[in-house]
């Protein structure tokens, strides 16, 4: 049955950055939090779109043609295919939505891959 | 190109009651804005989940068997299928997440039935 989910709630349950938490389906969207601070890897997702919403802080959403800042209250979406580098001064709070599965790192990998299906 | 949305700037562009606005595509998903206030109608969606972030305020979400209250910062997720009446004392904005071209009066229709497809 459906429940309420405390976004602050979900935050206060870990500490580490770069490591998506899923918290909630849509259908075959899967809702992530995440903690991030620091420098990403340059990635793009093929199969799927992936939107960024900032519930507290800021980031910097890195794209090869532009930078944009992104900040509490805004979001943006990743269209499928497109490069790009998440990058936080401070630590930062975002909501994530993108297809189940999806990997943190795309079609790069390497050792910030987290797991896909982690639950809290 | 990506551009990143700011939901208090969409928020600002309209002032009516229960007309879901797009603000963003995410795959087949649409991301909507809405404020809302009063009593809605009892409906489902028989071929979405349907997402319920609150932004700003509170409201209640009526099921068949019970009432849950959803604050600012919470969410909830409304199984296709499972009825639902969501009632604000006051006024709240929200962000909906559900498939695109999703009625906001579901099975139902009547005079609450919002257009489907209104960008802002």
């Amino acid at each position: 049955m459906p429940e309420v989910i405390n976004l602050n709630d979900k935050f206060s349950l870990f500490k580490e950055h770069w490591t998506p938490k899923v918290v909630a389906a849509l259908n075959d969207i899967h809702f992530k939090v995440a903690k991030i601070e620091g420098d990403f890897i340059w990635h793009q997702h093929d199969d799927t779109d992936e939107l960024f919403l900032v519930v507290s802080g800021e980031f910097e959403m890195q794209l090869r043609d532009r930078t944009v800042q992104v900040t509490e209250g805004e979001m943006i979406v990743i269209p499928a295919g497109v490069e790009h580098r998440p990058c936080a001064k401070t630590e930062c709070h975002i909501l994530l939505a993108e297809v189940a599965g999806t990997r943190n790192t795309g079609d790069v990998g390497g050792d910030l891959t987290a797991p896909e299906e982690d639950w809290i």
